[in-house]
């Protein structure tokens, strides 16, 4: 059928379940076609995902406001300001949990699930294209379905999918992954046919991702990330494969696995969420033997390259359902090298991932913390400053915390790498001054530290100075200026 | 050989392991005799064990200043002071991935051992007494070890370990536990006999648990909890014996764990890190099918009682390494419902479990976010206000965040109980202000919430205000006094 009769399914107060992961595999017809109805005829759903939407589908949904409730995580500008608003429901989760989370029912049933397909096999099952991403919860919870088979994604793309169901409680299975290659589930998604209420021909791509070009601030982080890995070598705690590698997405990220190009690793392996440009690139160098995620999302030329000598990549690619990516028992069994940006540190190693100033989500937490909390090594990459050095990205305390100092290991920035395992608070404190902070900021910082411990503690702060910074930097626009004006000057005192 | 001349093995600067874990299966005698030592030998180790000691162990080291590092987890007010002072370094981890730091070697090497033990066997193979703790990876690590074999304990205690070692990166094995009561391990610890260095005989008790009989408020705490587990067995989400309980230890968990034995759930299992005296209650009133810990730590009369009749408990028991006790990908596989205790919570769900104001620690975060990241549920408790109403323990925003509102679902205090599931922040925030803040704070914390939501974001805050209660405390004594002082009276405006 077509994509507005497939629309017309949905009605208003419903659960809406779809499709996607970072841009990939998701829905692009049915969802756009609801947008535009919307706009004539209101309506409002909770729209639940893998992760973010291309295609502008969640800032057309937003402008026609068409969403009362988003989970588990989007990206677009124009929806964020109005969850920033407060006129629209976000609820930010860790993107392993969002299955466990369905199968309790706490959203209420999903009436609708729309799944972009490679194919329906005979026994009703789905072939997903370049995500998993949440698509097995939603086609076993849904009431009904919706499948979109895109024509425009190459149909040998079947057999790169992992699809393993772990059950319910209390009878939840054991994930028998013991590394990033094996494969455990079946290639297509089971499905009960007689949910399928259409089928909706598309032709269309996904988004492209965007990718920046490493530049020297993030190609030196990369490189003290190498130096300190390969040191880990040098001391007997990795083999020269290293562990399986995850990436968050970003521009440093992207870097760093850049940097394992030229590097002296091999046979690396990745087990992550999101195979990006820099997956392939690795293959290439004939550097990486098998990548695990729940998406391809990568750029335009990327992605005719890797369609177009598909064979050279296909058997060395898996992809799986995202509370498999990001299983706490599988990471943790794995023992994954964890490479993730933060928004800001404090001089602890807290994290924020997600809130501007504490209070204005950016995008959400995603799977940072599904990795963070179980990997072998959790490493968290930002730049010192941003906005011109107006902003430091090393603060006396994060106003909100997505990380504790318990899940993070090792802190990066252009300015050099602070190693945190087996340091107490006030030693995190010095490491991270020592090897993070700005210059600019290195002397604002020690004296929030020195005065701090005056007043004792394992984890010394001055609660009403702690924020200071944001409030010089809402009133001022620089988290520095305003500490300076304070500063009694010579002719004054 | 006696303890003094065991614990003459130990040199200035050595890293010692001691079994341990909340005051049960501790050493003795060693770890007295070197603090004696200490009084007139200077010397410095750093302290390594399951979770704390009995015996004043602590106190009495940290008086003798024979600890400058100290991990995982301590709960001695002496040693507290001095972790405060920042005169001694102390790792609070979580208690689940000591076993993991370890192995990797970042502490150095071990360089002794001490294992309270119940017998070695023929093969060397050491079997624990009442806990298991990291006993078993100290035996594999260590340089040397020292067994103290105690004769109080009772020689059948001999089959309630389960010892399963996961192994090493990259080859770490499955765990393979599917239920409470499955036994995957062997019943001692493996041991190179080479390595055992001194056997030392004690024959003294376990220190006693501190057990505060249940009062009004955590009666009321406990009996909002059983209400809504009894409403989730009626909506079809849990069956009428739950899941597996994790309770941890303090007054309101030990007043919950006793709430089910009056209630109607039957065949209930627990998959926790200590089994104390609420656990045996609960096999008395022949509600409780098994039980799964680390140590077993209970009072003086309920530690007779246990003891006196064995043979009705030793089948419903497992004692296990903390590693697996809290292991995330057990925890994720069973689904656990877990119980554990606040320090203070503020309005959008964080939770601090061990900082005092932000920067004193207490205790520390022991097993707590072994349990809340990996839960089917997970449930802080706190009572809403202490030390005569002074201090709220719902405040703007907590100063210390052990658990980011990713990982709590349900927030109880004796004024109600918050289900935050399928909530976004702002609705968090109301749940919590509806249910579960004091009448007296009521006020204050809703005109925070209001004037926040006048700033927008996500997860709204006004960081210039958002630890004035805590300066309140600091000056005046009370969090809400100095509020007061600072609203203009009719007569000055």
């Amino acid at each position: 059928m077509e994509a507005g009769p497939a629309a017309s399914f949905i009605q208003d107060g419903m659960v809406v379940a779809s499709s996607g992961f970072t841009k990939s595999g998701d829905s692009k017809a049915v969802l756009l076609a609801l947008s535009e109805r919307a706009e004539f005829d209101p309506l409002q759903i909770t729209l639940i995902t893998g992760a973010s939407l291309g295609q502008q589908t969640d800032a057309r949904l937003a402008t026609a406001g068409a969403v009362s409730l988003r989970l588990p995580f989007q990206a677009d500008p124009v929806m964020r300001t109005l969850i920033n608003e407060g006129q629209l429901m976000y609820i930010d989760e860790n993107l392993g949990e969002t299955a466990a989370h369905l199968k309790t029912g706490i959203f209420g049933d999903i009436d609708i699930a729309i799944i972009e397909a490679s194919s329906i096999k005979a026994d009703g099952s789905i072939v997903p294209t370049t995500s998993v991403g949440n698509s097995a919860v939603f086609a076993a919870l849904a009431k009904q379905i919706i499948v979109e088979i895109n024509l425009a994604v190459p149909s040998d793309i079947e057999g790169i999918h992992d699809i393993f169901l772990s059950g319910n409680f209390p009878d939840k299975a054991v994930t028998p992954i013991t590394s990033t290659g094996q494969r455990v589930g079946r290639g297509s998604i089971p499905c009960n046919p007689d949910k399928i209420i259409g089928i909706v021909f598309t032709d269309k791509k996904d988004s492209p991702a965007d990718i920046l070009a490493p530049d020297k601030t993030t190609v030196q982080i990369a490189s003290y990330i190498l130096d300190f890995l390969g040191s880990e070598v040098r001391a007997g705690r990795l083999s020269n494969s290293l562990l399986p590698l995850q990436a968050g997405i970003g521009k440093v990220a992207n870097a760093v696995l850049q940097g394992f190009a030229e590097s002296d690793f091999e046979h690396l392996t990745i087990y992550s969420e999101v195979l990006q440009d820099s997956t392939f690139d690795l293959f290439d160098a004939d550097k990486l033997d098998f990548a695990s995620g729940s998406s391809i999302t990568v750029s335009e030329t990327c992605y005719q390259r890797i369609f177009q000598n598909w064979g050279k990549y296909k058997d060395k690619i898996l992809l799986r359902p995202q509370d498999i990516t990001n299983s706490a028992e599988v990471i943790s069994r794995l023992g994954v090298i964890a490479i993730n940006t933060a928004l800001e540190c404090d001089i602890y190693g807290n994290v924020n991932s997600s809130h501007i100033s504490g209070t204005h989500i950016m995008n959400g937490i995603g799977g940072s913390a599904d990795f963070a909390q179980n990997s072998y090594l959790s490493i968290f990459v930002t730049e010192s400053t941003c906005k011109g050095k107006t902003i430091s990205r090393i603060v006396p305390m994060v106003p909100h915390v997505d990380h504790s100092e318990h899940d993070v290991d090792i802190l990066v920035t252009e300015h050099g790498l602070a190693d945190l395992r087996g340091l107490a608070p006030r030693q995190k404190a010095e490491a991270i001054l020592k090897n993070c902070v700005h210059p600019e900021y290195r002397d604002m910082l020690q004296e929030y530290f020195t005065e701090a411990c005056t007043r004792g503690g394992q984890t010394p702060h001055v609660l009403e100075k702690a924020f200071n910074w944001y409030q010089n930097l809402r009133l001022t626009g620089s988290m520095k200026r305003h500490h300076k004006f304070q500063e009694p000057s010579p002719d004054l005192s």
